[in-house]
């Protein structure tokens, strides 16, 4: 079967591999598509190399079919379309006997921890896969784990309809975090500095506002009839939009800082404390947000057909490496079937 | 009258007034006595000249009895005891209409955005009254305000009986929140760096932790069995506390930033993110505070007596400050009755 492997040095192969044999609990999925994200990015980059060992058959946000249960399993049939939440607990440390075991303190990431998604045959457990209805194209499929995390995102922030929300940054999380905002019936506007994203901000139905042409705090405040917004989402990654953000929240407003920052920010504690706000970490998914996810990607509430770029052939995966890095795609989608 | 006025330049100076007459909703209060905190020293340093109008009758911790009643007021008579919640809020903000009126976005703290505490005659809105009980000595309830902070902060962080908590900083705000986080059935450490701040925490009882000594991740790691500290209060103001604080929390565990920070402040938002933790910004407090706060003074879990340092007539107030900025008390109170 081909895979595809992160070698190091910016490299990506694209090899012939043998399946593996299943474990007990595992099944055996055909993967139809799979999309590449900022995580894979991060990956290919060399950032993540003191995590994954290569070379590291990478991708996690997927769709397929199941192509043959390992011993043990119930419940699923040859055939079946699914996708998979790609986290595995250990069901023991303090944090999954609280109940959040998507955020186990040893959480085995699939796809970055263990072996991902692009190869023709890929061995998950059973525990980790999850139904896809028939009204979702397996295309479309390969959408519903970033729109799990964008689910988590919203979910997180216990916006309410009527809110009014700020999305920081337009890339394709952004986007998706403003959709699904708009779908749990928010008012949203999404900032975003880079003309082209916006451009794919403004494609898809969303509000934008340039923050270096306009005074952002200003027009919050106006939007808001002097409040400030009851959630701001920080997505961008920089250290100015986060060291901002905090004053466009209202009084008791909430803070999600999805963005990945590897490096301590400043925030502006004077305004925390004098607002009482609330700043908030999310990560990852829960199960409801998966369920959710293909409920939203199913009823046509995520622009699918905007935000995919391009599906390229599992042989020309570097393409699809090069041109998210050249800033060149929102989401690009490799076909991982032949 | 006699009353203590800020004028500038480190300088409290005590002069002979005539009472204000009263407004229609005002009462006149015999004040008894009022503690000096960390706002009036912030005050006196002269942080606060682009807020304060001097001269500035400061004050807002205290106590005493209602002299007077103004046109309109009903439900108060002459003589009852009383401590004051010192916000008085306009009702009309989007704050305020959302029922966050304690932090309305056009507040007036009572005590600096006008007159305050320190002179024998204050006038005050009778909203701002709170009833003490015979149980509780004027002395004593003259902690009630700073009590009630801890116990917003303690409410705020949502602890329940039997999480671990731990305070960072050991001033009077630090040992008040970790006696408030105890009697609501919390287990508390209170890490301080300053060996007398210790020394005063441990006479009330309190398990401290010296930071400079101990690896305070290992320590709490260890106490927790390996999940973390529930809540985190960060009560030092000290920009590396702050950086550190979020080392100490469980997977999605709190950290309560009471300390004002005047500056922006790095924070560890990959930790924020990998842990989905939670920041809270807490500010002054309800009337609910105010109440449990009395429940507790009267009820003997605050240790008032070790507390309160020292008691000064009114005409020596500008020794209550010297002392307390030389670090040489917890709780200084003004004896204001003569």
């Amino acid at each position: 079967m081909l895979t595809a492997n992160y070698i190091g040095d910016r490299t990506i192969t694209v090899d012939e591999r043998e399946p593996q044999a299943l474990r007990p609990g595992e099944v055996r999925i055909a993967v139809a598509y799979v999309g590449i994200c900022g995580t894979d990015l991060h990956v290919f980059h060399g950032d993540m190399d003191g995590r994954v060992t290569t070379p590291a058959t990478i991708g996690h946000e997927m769709s397929g079919t199941i192509a043959e249960l390992g011993p043990g399993v119930e419940g699923w049939a040859v055939g079946d379309p699914v996708t998979v939440m790609p986290l595995d607990w250990d069901g023991t440390c303090p944090a999954c006997l609280a109940g959040n075991e998507h955020i186990c303190q040893n959480l085995d990431f699939i796809g970055i921890d263990s072996p991902g998604a692009l190869q023709e045959s890929w061995n998950v457990p059973a525990s980790t896969l999850v139904r896809l209805p028939d009204a979702v194209s397996l295309r479309d499929a390969a959408l519903v784990e970033p729109v799990a995390v964008a689910v988590h995102d919203v979910r997180r922030s216990e916006l309410a309809p009527g809110d009014k929300a700020v999305i920081i940054g337009a890339g394709p999380i952004g986007v998706l975090i403003a959709t699904v905002a708009q779908a749990f019936g928010a008012e949203v506007v999404i900032a975003e500095i880079d003309p082209r994203r916006r451009a794919v901000a403004e494609e898809v139905g969303l509000r934008t506002l340039d923050p270096s042409a306009v005074d952002q705090v200003a027009w919050v405040e106006e939007w808001t009839g002097g409040a400030g917004a009851d959630v701001v989402f920080e997505v961008s990654g920089a250290a100015a939009a986060v060291l901002g953000a905090t004053a466009l929240a209202k009084v008791r407003g909430t803070l999600v800082v999805v963005a990945i920052h590897s490096q301590p920010r400043p925030i502006d504690l004077h305004r925390l404390f004098w607002r009482e706000l609330r700043i908030l970490g999310a990560r990852v998914y829960q199960r409801q947000d998966f369920e959710r996810a293909i409920e939203l990607v199913a009823g046509g509430a995520i622009p699918a057909d905007r935000l995919i770029t391009r599906v390229v052939p599992l042989p020309e995966v570097a393409t699809a490496f090069a041109d998210l890095e050249a800033g060149q795609a929102m989401k690009i989608l490799v076909q991982v079937a032949r």
